[in-house]
């Protein structure tokens, strides 16, 4: 294994807990994993970073599991899972809140520490699981009985990532999880390793650590689920994460820097650059917001994402030029922006009609627009079809999105609900917003990681 | 066959040839052949409409060719069929000038008639032909010993497209030739069973009148020559001419009047009218006119169609927005035409570099764009590229077609040659030229025949 370096050594002297902090988050979740036991109902485990030694110091989860038998009904799982959760968060925290993943758990504070219990069943293969986070424990032996010796190189591979923006693999970040990173480390047996691996990956990169040869997938990054075989761990990595990824390893091979893993903070745009910054880009602004939807990030996000690129469609539908747009979600509200290179029309619309040699509908179609007030036609296109020249309906962008016909575009069924209620159109320097200053700033400072690094 | 109907008996008192118009053109004729016979050298022959007795009354062209042997070298050819037209020419007629098709031959006027003076090879058989030329004396004869009985359905097909601005099938027209003509009457027996056939042509519609079943053809419209199974004489009939005349068919089908035959003639736009227009449009305009080539139109028309598509495309390059283009060839000036919907852009141009997981030049472009004024980036896009936003080169359309960057647009070679002697590039209501009124009007009062018939 090859040596750390200087950095590393520095990096790894901040991250990683010392024996009081270790000690301290373990006698709590051994705690839980009592108090889940002493139930009878179900059998404590503790997932996550904890349970596989591999978390950040400072890091303050602890995911404790209640294993409850398969023959459970899915129903009676939910049910005695929360009144097993609420009754332990009772005992050594106080206040809780339910939350909902794919079914309801108990989030609550206890000695300090943000603990989640979360109800699942104790199948006996991870190719049986009932519920996505029957597959957690599978995950958590997996790594506990591979990952000795190399918890260091798991450590730097996370704040590597995170640092570099591509840690998450939640469907914003749509970057590398916990368990991908662990893996990764596992693949090429240490993070320097790993980052000269990774510095030369090509799009469909392939790992299957257990070797199972099973499924064909079609995402950029595949690392096959050592537990599952029809899993792809990595399935959440965007092309874009991943190309940021390779980049990171690539400028990190090249010069090790501390940067790598605390990377400087930048700050946000203040209103009047924001206002210079439009100036200098000539475009035209827009943004939406509206009430975040109340439902789990995972039926939100996707929502926002297909909303703002039907919403980019409906534009160019309309003749508009879109160059960017992005939707940032909000505890409170959702915010959609999009950057248009043309965002004002002339009247002409050229609306194209059927084929002549379709005599029927090409006759009603002329006859219909002889019967109109057209700026030319009908005619015959190059193509053999009727068109005609007509006056445009939206000449204007902002009148376009501030109308009902803004509904006509693919949007996702809670952001409807949620626009209709309550949507705030704004325009140029009137997008300016203090609660989406961060949005804004990465939006318009739109730049790689190792960029900005080199830029510094 | 259908009996005619009283707008075609009309028609044909005003385009069939009386007895002394006949007369007189055959004398003229005659002796034309008479004298290319006496030569001694090449075998004269009347072809063309006057040959096969179907043109139109008032019609003044006629065509003698100068058959030589076929063992005769080409450069013999030329210069004796030159020297016996000359001959010919200033024995009858007075003045000639020399023009040139595939090869050279002699126009004159003698007793009031356009007359051509074409030296071609007397092959015996179409296949063998050595020149385009000499097809046409097989054309003759095939139409000559079949078109008996038809010669006024002939009339009337010839009158009912040109009327309808879809007869020609020189490069400008794209339209249906007389011989197509003549072919078409044959095909169907007589003008009203043309018509009704016609209106229900598809796209790709084959006629093969010999039964030839020869090679295949990918044009809008397929017409086998009789005498040549490897031609389509149908081959410049574009898309947009096709559903013309299927429009024409169907349109005097339901009603025929007799505006299919003499059409009420359309006012050209004054300069008044054009600038009205050109508000109520709102788009931007554009001409770009130059000296024609001295060149055979057959070279000019399909340079300056490639060169209109070219600069199109070079504006679309820029990301301007580009509605209809047109081009007309004068016999002194050409003049290209291009109507814009989006005509000016913001200062922002994307430019799209190499995959991230290309290490090589994604570095070089990186490295590049670091040291450069960008708006924003290099950051990594969607599709896993490097990307930057930087200043656009040309913010305005008429800045780029006034530079030197109009001659990076795919051009025809005469076209540049005389576009950098001179290039008069205009905006607006400047594009106003009293010479192009008619080429304006057609451009803005864009309408099909049937479409304009109907608005009357």
């Amino acid at each position: 294994m090859t040596p750390r370096n200087a950095t590393e050594k520095e990096v790894l002297s901040v991250i990683r807990p010392e024996k009081e902090e270790r000690d301290d988050i373990c006698t709590v979740a051994e705690m839980l994993v009592k108090a889940v036991n002493e139930s009878g109902t179900a059998k404590g485990m503790v997932v996550g970073s904890v349970a596989r030694n591999t978390w950040i110091s400072g890091d303050r989860d602890i995911d404790v599991f209640m294993l409850f038998p398969p023959e459970l009904p899915r129903e009676s799982l939910e049910e005695e899972g929360i009144v097993l959760g609420r009754s332990i968060a009772s005992r050594f925290g106080g206040k809780f809140v339910e939350k909902y993943a794919e079914h309801p758990y108990i989030n609550t504070t206890i000695s300090g520490f943000d603990v989640d219990l979360v109800p699942c069943y104790a199948v006996t293969d991870a190719a049986r699981i009932q519920s996505a986070v029957d597959r957690t424990p599978f995950h958590t032996r997996y790594i506990q009985s591979h990952i000795s010796g190399l918890e260091d190189d798991v450590l730097l591979m996370k704040q590597f990532s995170k640092a570099g923006g591509v840690y998450g693999s939640d469907l914003m970040t749509e970057g590398f999880a916990g368990y991908l990173c662990e893996l990764l480390v596992l693949t090429y047996g240490g993070f320097s390793e790993l980052i000269e691996a990774c510095k030369s990956w090509q799009t469909g990169k392939t790992i299957d650590i257990a070797g199972h040869q099973g499924k064909h997938f079609d995402d950029p990054l595949v690392v096959i689920d050592p537990v599952d075989p029809n899993r792809n761990v990595a399935a959440s990595v965007s092309l874009a994460k991943m190309g940021e990824f390779i980049e990171l390893c690539r400028g990190y091979f090249e010069l090790p820097g501390k940067e790598y893993f605390f990377p400087p903070v930048r700050n946000a745009i203040t209103r009047d650059e924001f206002e210079l910054i439009l100036a200098e880009r000539g475009t035209g602004l827009y943004s939406i917001s509206f009430a975040t939807p109340h439902q789990i990030p995972d039926i939100v996000v996707p929502q926002l994402r297909r909303s703002t690129a039907g919403i980019a469609a409906l534009l160019e539908r309309h003749g508009f030029v879109v160059n960017r747009y992005d939707a940032a979600m909000g505890d409170d509200r959702c915010y959609l922006l999009f950057e248009l290179l043309v965002d004002h029309l002339p009247p002409l619309y050229v609306h194209t009609g059927p084929p002549v040699e379709n005599a029927e509908n090409a006759g009603k179609f002329r006859e219909k627009y002889l019967r109109y007030n057209v700026l030319s036609g009908p005619f015959i296109n190059g193509d053999g079809r009727y068109a005609v020249e007509i006056l445009r309906k939206w000449v204007d962008a902002y009148a376009l999105l501030a109308s009902d016909d803004l509904f006509s575009a693919r949007l996702g069924k809670h952001v409807v609900k949620s626009m209709k209620k309550d949507c705030d159109v704004r325009c140029g320097a009137a997008c300016w917003d203090e609660n989406i200053c961060d949005f804004l700033s990465a939006f318009f400072n739109k730049i790689s990681s190792v960029s900005a690094l080199k830029k510094l």
